[in-house]
């Protein structure tokens, strides 16, 4: 199986469709190709929250800021796992959690002169991804566009502080509902479910059900991906709270 | 196969995917994750006129407002298929459809405390929906997760009144064109193909097709779904007749 | 495999997934659905930025809007594919593409009336797709309801005139990104790659890559579709240009 994922929108994801379908017999399944346009911080996260539910795979990923620089691709292998993209940062948390807690390992993928500069995701990184499918996961180093990648680019999310009587944290980001997911733990709260904390010095409810709140009501309570989310039932967090991604989280309990 | 439906957006489908992937081999097709949110007639709507059109199937859909309540999951059993969802209703009209006259069986799927508790396409139905795609349609009552369902929430369309010379309906849905789908059938104004009704009083052709009328035109017709439409050629129905979804409909012919 | 275009939006493709599902076993890839609306020719565009790079197939092409009226449908066979689709000259550019300097044939599918007057992506092109597709693109004269099409609407995309010290061309399309996707032949600037050229006047850097200028900033590219491309890194070309679909573009170097 072959996931792909990018910020392409419609209709270039098709032209990478059809490399991998000539190159490949895998099966194809899209995860998204709406992620927020060359925001690698935001698709890395979506890409924890997502890849760790597939079977092991191979994940083609191309938000690509770089694209046409002499950023290198990657090929990483995870778990059983190998992700496929640039070496901007945008595959490694996903790596790190596709490794659970081992190790993974980081190849180069080098690449001829591809047909554009502007198009690696149909140039580059979707044959790429079909060539480690058909080699499999196993066999990378065995490709002889591979190299053992000694320099790559880190991306790691920024740490919260958890203090006794609060913490202090940030926007991670801002999902499709405006849900405001942040990078607080949310095993910080759970002791405060059905009661209430302050949240910018405002008193909010932490519930564990959208639904436990009348409908447009805010509250705080803990996403699918296990943090601190500011949510409104049936409406938009992000508006409720006026607060955008990569914002200052003050909480307190 | 498994078919996907739910007002997820994006990227949160992708991990119901991976679920359904991991716990089966079936193939996976998307009916549509941009359901309005959380509008669960609308959803059951959509389910009327596209599950039909699919072979037996097992059909996962996740339109869910009361999602970590103790609201029930469902898997209804139905002309060879199953849906799997929420009891909010919005599995019934499609079920309806499906059992073509026939009966249909509801199931109640208990399940433990899942993952999150907001969540639960990713953590109850994808998996249920798994389940129920290996164990196959006809073994539902082996599954030792399911019992008969002896209450669930049934949802009904609004009747029309149709009288000998016009009828009083309401919109039902508004799709992405803009076309405005009412309740009235449409083998009521099939008679006047070429000539016209009134629609709240004032007179707009009725014809086969958008193309009949002149880019810009409104006109009423019978959509795809059999019921009267109200349309514009290349424009947006809803916005010339200026009408929202549950908004009362009078026709005179 | 059947691919599946359209400007239907969602969730209408769906009732034609389940048609092809119910008459065919062929493996289903989206190409797009969100074509802009009834808008033939910057369809037929993104036909040959994206269906040549398929492995041989049936691809179900619906942006239709003359659906209802005695417009033909067609099958169309080139370089071992089938287009399936109406006759309003959609299909013509991405088959001379298939066709790669060959010929391709023209068959008029032949049809009763169907189910609906508006939706014949789901009553008519999803069923003939399919058809095509179970006897084999060798086989488009052996189908009873196809004769041989001896008049079809061709599309071209416009000719831009190329002088020495310059071009006058056209906007073709816009993409998602707001890249200004032009007529006017890539290799007309690549001499020019590092150096500026004019625009409607205004001197603009012509690069390889969005990223060989700051964010925000203006540069002329060639895209991955081997036209020149007007484009902003990070941004959004058509409106730092002014431009749109259609419009005049005057370069000189």
């Amino acid at each position: 199986m072959i996931t792909l994922s990018s910020d392409f929108g419609s209709p270039y994801p098709a032209a990478m469709k059809g490399v991998v379908c000539r190159e490949s017999d895998a099966r194809i399944e899209d995860v998204a190709h709406d992620f927020p346009r060359q925001d690698v911080r935001a698709a890395a996260f979506w890409l924890t929250q997502t890849l760790p539910y597939f079977p092991p795979a191979v994940h083609c990923v191309v938000v690509d800021p770089g694209v046409g620089t002499d950023r290198a691709a990657l090929v990483v292998r995870a778990g059983g796992h190998a992700l496929v993209g640039p070496d901007n940062g945008v595959l490694v948390p996903a790596a790190r959690e596709l490794a659970d807690g081992g190790d993974f390992e980081m190849f180069e993928w080098t690449y001829d002169d591809p047909a554009s500069t502007t198009f690696h995701g149909r140039d580059v990184f979707a044959p790429a991804a079909a060539t480690v499918h058909e080699a499999g996961v196993d066999s990378v180093e065995s490709l002889t566009q591979t190299v053992p990648a000694d320099e790559w680019i880190d991306l790691r999310f920024p740490d919260p502080i958890v203090r006794d009587q609060g913490a202090t944290g940030e926007v991670l980001v801002i999902d499709g509902f405006g849900n405001v997911i942040t990078n607080v733990p949310g095993e910080s709260v759970t002791d405060a479910f059905g009661e209430s904390i302050t949240v910018g010095g405002e008193r909010v409810p932490v519930r564990r059900a959208y639904a436990a709140v009348d409908p447009g009501d805010r509250l705080v309570t803990v996403g699918s991906h296990g943090n601190v989310e500011l949510a409104v039932n049936q409406g938009r967090g992000d508006e409720a709270f006026d607060i955008e991604t990569s914002a200052p989280v003050e909480l307190t309990w």
